[in-house]
């Protein structure tokens, strides 16, 4: 029995095959999310086809999806950064095309999974995870067991409010932490600058550049003026919302992954601060904040190792 | 084998002799706190010695208590309503007094216990339950269990931040739920504006009244000014903190109850609104907002079930 594990991502598509020690293969490519559900599921099915060729035993496959997803059905229901991705049956398409039983798990919860059992998260029991990347994706891990809420929609920790009269979010709401943490939160909140700031560098250098979270980390550095107001708001957003997420978790651990992990390492003190100050004093001080070793590979360890569990409890 | 279930609150303590079916006596009394720790687990004590000498039998005694707690050890670490209560050793002092074995549990976890086998809680899995009361407690039910947390100190459901420059809360940090929808809140919350409103009646006749609950939801109805800008908080404040859980938990059903919850009935359809604003687009209108019938049993009860529950496990 072989195990692929894919991350499916706003932005890139990755798939692994994964064992008990880890991955062995890795598939990268992007999403392409313009060119329609169909084409992403093709390329999809062909990736998995292409890996499957290299050997005759059983394959499963567990894929990382973001958004709302239905577990039983195999189904991606919604979500916030794939616009007309609503009720797609995706596990019943690939496993028609792939002859491969497919077990969907959320992409955060999925990522959950792998920093338990390879990461960040072994040998604890209770931490939680943000991937801060298209959006703010989370996974709970409470006494070793992934929280996914009452009928499985919930453990959407990124969709904490953190600024009640905040920007809206591409969830419905507004002043959710992935509306000032994501990529396209940052994106959106600079777009709100645009009138104030247009000759602002995150704008480029004639207006017309596309925003690059790149390029308002690193204007960030330069003290530019506008970058500096979003990337504080990235921090205090953070802070508030891990704060709160202590108080109702008590982690030893806050795992943070994805993309913008990455841009906020030496910010971490003062994340740490800033949550304390909105955590009870019996909490305060309990937990730490990493960044996750794993990234991107989580993902695909936990969606792999997932799929794995699920088809072992059905044979 | 009987058993007594102990709520202690800010205002009330309320105990009963509790069964598989229910409540059968109860004695509720003053807590008096600034009469000291002492005074307050002495008349505990002699509370429970009187409704022991009525039957021969093993008693086993289930403390419910505000604020954090240790399990293991039986004691009151720090309650936010409930100065100089640090550390107390309370269930070895009750112990040492009745001869009883004592087990301790945060007193909305036991509320959120007691709601799950006879009340609004009975035959769903997932549900929170806040508590608006002294401070606001919150009890998770997830699967089942009761969310306490990774080393116990969790599920502090109220102490979720709403408004991120808000009032500072008992518990050290600020903007929390508490902050605005208890009965501690509520009076902090009026007396930002005594300079303003000098003449509210929230501040009685002449001025020097003690604000009570009562009052401002009574002037309230009156639409009197500061009471409806304290009001309007309380729902907001709960809208919003009811939207983030949702989104966390994914529950059928959330509970209120407490003092608080009594006066609040008329607005639950305006708490359901602003709830649905914060919460993502699968999870809106998937959950009912219910005000608890048992109220005040439900802590006796829930600290007398799992006193039980854990007293078998030791056998």
């Amino acid at each position: 029995m072989k195990v692929i594990g894919i991350d499916l991502g706003g932005t890139w598509i990755k798939m692994g095959v994964v064992t008990e020690s880890g991955i062995q293969s890795k598939k990268i490519f992007k999403t392409n999310l313009q060119e329609g559900i169909n084409s992403v599921i093709n390329r999809i099915v062909y990736a998995i086809l292409e890996i499957k060729s290299s050997s005759k035993e059983d394959w499963i496959i567990g894929l990382g999806s973001p958004g709302t997803i239905n577990r039983k059905e195999g189904k991606i229901i919604f979500s916030p950064n794939f616009e007309d991705w609503i009720n797609v049956p995706i596990c019943s398409i690939i496993e028609k095309y792939t002859h491969c039983p497919v077990f969907i798990e959320n992409d955060a919860k999925a990522s959950a999974y792998g920093e338990k059992k390879f990461g960040a998260g072994r040998n604890i029991d209770t931490f939680f995870l943000l991937t801060l990347g298209t959006g703010v994706g989370g996974g709970a891990v409470i006494n070793g067991e992934v929280l996914i809420g009452g009928t499985g929609y919930g453990g959407e920790l990124g969709h904490i409010c953190v600024f009640p009269d905040g920007l809206p979010c591409g969830c419905g709401s507004k002043g959710c932490l992935e509306a000032y943490v994501s990529k396209s939160g940052i994106i959106n909140h600079a777009e709100t600058y645009r009138e104030i700031y247009p000759d602002s560098l995150v704008f480029g250098n004639n207006g017309s550049s596309p925003i690059s979270i790149k390029n308002v980390f690193s204007l960030d550095e330069k003290n530019e003026k506008l970058s500096r107001i979003i990337v504080s708001k990235v921090i205090e957003a953070l802070g508030i919302g891990i704060g709160s997420l202590v108080n109702i978790f008590n982690p030893e651990k806050v795992i943070l992954s994805g993309g913008i992990s990455l841009s906020i390492q030496k910010f971490i003190p003062s994340i740490v601060k800033i949550a304390n100050n909105h955590t009870m004093k019996s909490m305060k001080n309990t937990f730490e904040i990493v960044t996750s070793i794993l990234q991107e590979d989580a993902g695909i360890l936990g969606a792999g190792s997932k799929a794995m569990e699920q088809f072992l409890l059905l044979e």
